[in-house]
């Protein structure tokens, strides 16, 4: 179990963890869409990654971080999301049982997904109390294992597998620039971007309307977010304690862009690139097209976190 | 030019002159599509192709089979979709000029696309008759060369290099599924599989609300469509003179497949493989998804055929 920031033999040996039990997703480049960008992006596509999430490399590094006879009672989180299948998904390869607290109001969609991977779910009230309490309730009477979503070590050296994958792959990145919410990818692309290139420079991505990563940069304390109002469903989370003082370290600057900024770069990215992405992954492309000059020719490395959108009911 | 149903090296050669003007698209798997199938599929990823369809691949052969001093006063197509565009980037690609005549009812965006690659759009009235009359009236004035969207030799041995790439890059495929409309892509598929194993089996899949070459197949003649009336707007056409030779000869069975059926197929590609595909490519899908017990436990290729689609005007 990690304690402190990872190193980089912590980050090489996740990786070395997690391999069998993630796929190793394409790089992706399109003309037209450097074109449009004026420089040179290079797509980690880990929409194509199992559960449809980056957020499987942190679920199984931190639960395969745990020997065998550690993980006997299972593990526990609390989701609507990605996270919760990751976890479901990542116990059930290590032969150990997950339960996911849902808010009651979670689509059947997102329910049926996280079942599908043959965990227990548990419903709770929608709001954040409801949600620990179920949690913290579980892990009391089954003495499952907790795994945050977040603000974990493990989870954070998990999610940088995926930057290291993209910068071993593509020569000479410039700069790299990932989305952040609760910053589990965010502090892992910056760690391990330092790591491989201490002159890569790691820019974030934010929705203006749930800015508090960019606000607690300013700030230098965290400044929660006061409302979760953006199409970005990824990224509505107050950055973690942990992620926060990497990014502290890390970062170069966080661009925030409007909710009509992520649309529009979504749907381009599904036009040109004729692939399914969520809308907190076209943050990180909306910044590049609404700060040009910052990215002007430069070879770009951006992680598309994911593609788990909900097909009926789409912004465009 | 070929002027004879394309052989083993008249196909070798095609994939040659084109390969520097196409992109080798990935193949594709998803463990979770196979169990829904009971078998395994290998995706071939045209969707990812320059102007996003297989139209690429035999536009550029027919194009470029053309010594540069024929290329002078240009090419001439109509059409209001893939194959326009596909004229429009392999005459820009051979420096040469490309007139695409487009019914005047065109989505802006069509036209865009096309006016895009510096090909002069020409207007008719949006049926048949205009269509083919004011090709032909461009054709005689600018002495410009016409470009058949399927029924054409080059035209089939360009589009045969996607299977042949497929074929080649999968090892023991039992068989192959191509949609088929005009039969640019099934003669080229059939013909292709043919010449690197006698023994696979080839399929086709077609809407049954154009199930021309369904019912052609069983005359032993061609039976136009009555109607154009499907979702999947590249299968529209009645199959073509020298591609029902071909298909005679070499595909086992037609498979044909309801609307729903077709929405049902194509949703479920863009959910749990994240790429964004056209109605005509989720047709083959569809007809494997019917027909269980003649695909089970079989490696099946597929060819994805583009992933040109209005995000605004989704069927789901």
């Amino acid at each position: 179990m990690l304690t402190k920031t990872p190193s980089f033999s912590d980050i090489k040996r996740s990786h070395q963890r997690i391999s069998q039990y993630i796929i190793q997703t394409p790089v992706m480049t399109s003309k037209n869409i450097d074109e449009i960008a004026g420089c040179h992006i290079f797509f980690k596509c880990e929409n194509f990654q199992k559960v449809g999430a980056f957020k499987m490399r942190g679920a199984a590094n931190a639960i395969f971080s745990y020997r065998p006879e550690d993980r006997v009672n299972g593990f526990a989180c609390h989701s609507s999301g990605n996270h919760g299948q990751a976890v479901a998904l990542a116990a059930k390869l290590a032969g150990a049982k997950a339960y996911v607290v849902m808010p009651k109001n979670a689509s059947q969609v997102k329910v049926d997904a996280v079942k599908g991977y043959n965990a227990e779910v548990v419903f709770c009230e929608p709001n954040d109390a409801s949600r620990t309490q179920t949690c913290a309730d579980i892990v009391k009477k089954t003495g499952a294992i907790l795994v945050h979503p977040f603000d974990d070590y493990n989870i954070i050296a998990g999610q940088a597998t995926a930057a290291k994958e993209l910068v071993e792959e593509v020569d000479d990145l410039d700069c790299i620039i990932s989305p952040v919410g609760g910053g589990g990818l965010a502090a892992g692309t910056a760690l391990i971007a330092h790591h491989l290139d201490p002159n890569m420079e790691v820019y974030l991505g934010e929705p203006e309307a749930v800015d508090d990563t960019y606000q607690s940069l300013k700030a230098g304390k965290i400044i929660p977010n006061k409302t979760a109002e953006t199409i970005a469903d990824g990224l509505k989370t107050t950055v973690g304690v942990r992620n926060f003082e990497i990014l502290k370290e890390h970062v170069k600057e966080v661009f925030t862009v409007s909710e009509k900024e992520i649309i529009d770069a979504m749907k381009l990215i599904w036009e040109r690139m004729k692939i399914v992405i969520e809308p907190s992954c076209a943050v990180p492309f909306a910044a590049i097209l609404k700060n040009k000059d910052t990215f002007k020719d430069k070879r770009v490395g951006v992680i598309l976190t994911g593609g788990n959108v909900d097909l009926t009911k789409l912004p465009f």
